[in-house]
This record gives structure tokens, sequence and C-alpha cells, in this order.
């Protein structure tokens, strides 16, 4: 099996697998949740919920069946063995706080990495029933059976490009804070809310760039393979790779970036 | 027939009439849209899309079948008439920059007053295929057929209670953004880029406060006899009506009403 065959059969794993996975997630979503605080220490709201736990139980299990030489890191429970060569990453409700609120804005991640590249990553949000996933090389956008080739847009001045992020409170300094500003104001316009969604935007061709902060690894990693699939770039602030989480310019081109990356730093 | 014989007749009209106006936006979202800039002084970016106009010219022409005297207002044809004893009130696409971002977080608002009465209210977002209707007394949630009561939660806390906005920008002074902080950092957690969904969210019990800026009588009178339909309380900042717009709260009850007013002012 060459590279690129083990490419498409890990893409059509994960394209099933997640698919599953959202449904199980489907079954909590807007209805009565006991949500809990994992953060012990108290100063920060940090909602776990049984779904987090059930889908990303469902997800380990299924990859441990198919691949069990493979390393996993989740979100919920945690590293299975030290870092293989091949590991995935599970964020099994990325963008808990959307989830909690009833809004759309939320979705299943599961990506594979092999050392420092990312192979294949995928997003489902079982509510709307879209599915986005990519290794990279190549992107696509299922909904109902029909699969869509994603490319981002090009449109290379600031001032032409909407801009998405989660949440304001993600620059923890006022200095990161008064450069992301910086980046907002010579936008077309921007968006907050967008979760994991806004690098599915991207890649859809509908937004131009995502600026955030303080992601962990298995909420990014996921979301590369499919941005890059689509004909985009990810790195973080300084320019370096993105796998392993941080501060995040997601970007349709090298131009928009370069921009970005000039006015953050 | 008297006024609730009258109220369920116009809920009726409403459900269908924004059922299929939502269909009509669908034909543009996620499409090759040309966005105009309709504010001609060019300070400021005001997208106006095909979709909008289409949208709203259909709900006019049916309302002006089914009630040839009333008024209408919308935000893109401006007023039908002086406004007589009863008044429609569309805003066709309000989250316009939502839907051209390619997010599912926009809908299509319409509304009915009588002097300063609002009667009846529905928000339509068709990419999900919801409906929120309401006339003040009672409200209800419609998905594929199904219909389902709603009610706001009963969170009487600031810390447990979870606020929605638009954006940031919403706030245009330092002094009312200062304000708006005040309010957020003593809620559990806030969501932005929640536009009219953020109204239906607190309808259906999933979140407790919508506090806004900015907003015209399109934006909030349709609105408002969902959320009191629901159970919730909709003001100005001041605690006087909402339906001519303005700065906004919405909240599921008069405890948590009554403590945002006081951080407000």
């Amino acid at each position: 099996m060459n590279n690129s065959e083990a490419h498409n059969e890990y893409m059509e794993f994960l394209e099933t697998l997640i698919e599953k996975a959202g449904e199980i997630s489907l079954k909590y979503f807007r209805s009565d949740l006991t949500v809990t605080d994992k953060n012990t220490a108290g100063d920060k709201f940090d909602p776990v919920t049984r779904a987090d736990k059930e889908v990303e139980a469902f997800i380990r299990e299924r990859i441990s069946e198919k691949y069990p030489d493979h390393a996993i890191v989740g979100e919920e429970f945690g590293a299975k063995r030290n870092e293989g060569s091949h590991t995935w990453l599970i964020d099994p409700i990325d963008g808990t706080r959307g989830f909690i609120s009833g809004s759309p804005m939320w979705g299943v991640l599961t990506g594979l990495k092999e050392a420092e590249e990312c192979l294949v990553g995928a997003l489902r949000q079982p509510y709307v029933k879209e599915t986005y996933v990519g290794n990279g090389k190549t992107a696509y956008f299922i909904q109902a059976g029909k699969r869509a080739r994603m490319k981002v847009r090009r449109r290379e001045s600031l001032s032409d490009a909407i801009v998405c992020c989660t949440h304001p409170s993600m620059y923890p300094t006022e200095e990161s804070r008064e450069k992301f500003m910086r980046v907002i104001s010579k936008c077309q316009f921007s968006r907050f809310g967008t979760e994991c969604l806004g690098y599915g935007m991207l890649a859809s061709g509908y937004v131009d760039l995502v600026v955030e902060g303080g992601l962990s690894a298995y909420d990014i990693m996921p979301l590369i393979p499919i941005v890059e699939g689509a004909g985009g770039i990810v790195t973080d602030w300084q320019g370096n790779t993105a796998i392993n989480g941080g501060f995040i310019i997601a970007a349709g081109n090298k131009k928009l970036h370069d921009e970005v990356m000039e006015l953050l730093n």
C-alpha cells in the first residue's frame, strides 16, 4: 500500500466513523445535560458533558479495533500508549459552549498524524448533517450522500477578507488582544462564535481567515488537512507548524497569511 | 373574531409564509453572491444581497394580498403607507454577515404589531429548517412538521446564566461596551455571533440572556412575541418597550432582567 492509498483508506474510515460518532452526540444536543466542571481550580468554567465522553469512547474503540498499533490522544480520556508513529487526535465535541447553548456551532473532530505530518482530518456537524474531510491534498464537503470538492477562495487583500474567531477571550493578554484587534480592524468584517466550523467555512471559500489563540492539538490538528486540502495555509502566529495547537492563523492564501503575520508580530 | 382568534389566524398565516420565504433565501445561501454596499457614505460595510430583496418582496406581496389594509415596513423597501393600526415588520435576512459567511446563524424575521402592541412574530432558519413563532402568550418551535411549546428556563443568578450577543462592535461607545463587559464578566459564559437565533435559544431554554445594541425595529419586534410567549421579558436598557429597537435586554425571567438593568444603568 503506497502513501496515497493509505491516505484514501484513512479518509474513508474516518468519514464513516465520524458520521456515526455524530449521531451519538445528537442524542444529547438540546436535551437536559448535566454540565460538570472539570477544572478543579474553579476559576474557569470548563463544561464537560456526557456527550463528550460517550462520543470519544466510541471513536477510540473503533480506532483501536481497526488500527490496534496506533496511538490515540483525546480530550476526555487522555493518551493511549506513548505517541507512536501514527497518532489519532480526538476532540469529541469541539465548541462545547456552543453545544450547551443549543447553537449548531460545534462539531466532532478526529485526525491522524504521523510524526509531525498531518495525514487526514474530519469535522462532523451532525445537526446540520455536514462533514468536512481532507488529507492535505484534497478536501471534500459531504452532505446527504453528496460529495463536493472544497476550494478556498482567492481574496488577497485584508480589506476584502472576512475573519473568524471563536471568542474575544481567546486572547488572554492585553497585548495579544490588541494584535488581534489590529487584524480585524483591517478586514471587511469579523465573525465570532465560529468554533471549528470557521475552518470549514474557510475551506469552503466563504470566509478568508481564522485567527485564534489557546488551542489544544486536538482542536486544530484534525482541521489542518481540511484547510490545506482545500488550498489554504495553517500555521501558528510565528509561521511554524500548528500541529501542536497554540495561537493559530488559517488563511485562504499566502498573501493574506503574510499580511496577518506581519500585523501580529 | 375575537382577539385571541385573530392572533391564531395571524400565527398560522405567518408560519406558512415564513417557511416559503425561507426557501427563497436558501437559493442564495452558499452560492456566489454579489454583495453591494448600500451605505453610500462608504464608512461602514453594509451588505445587501439579492436574497434580501427577493425574500422581502415575496413576503410583502403575500401580506398585501391577504391583509390589504395593513401597513408594511421592511429593511429593503421601506414603508408601505404610513403606519396604520396594524403594521407588519420584515427583516428578510437578519444576520446578513452570518449568511454571507456561509454560517447557519441567520434567519428570516416577520412580525405584526398593532399600535405599540406586538401581536405575533416568527423567525425561520431555513438551512436547519427551524421555525420559532409566538404571540406573546404562547410560543412554538416547529421543525419537520413537529410542533413543540417553548418555555424559557429558570436560572435566576447571573453566575449560572449564558448571555448571547451578535458582535462586540454593537456597543459603539467605550461606555456602552464597558457596561456590557460588566454584564458578561458576571455570567457563566458568553456566546457571540448568535444573531436572531440567540432569541430562539433563549425562548427554547438553552440560554438565559441576550444583550445587544443598535437594533432596528424590524430586527427585534418579530422576536418579542416569541420570547414573551415562552415566558421571557424583552425591554430596552431602561426597561421600556423594545418595539422600536435600540439597546435591548432579553431575559428568561424578571430577576435576571433586573440584575442586568442594574449593571447597565
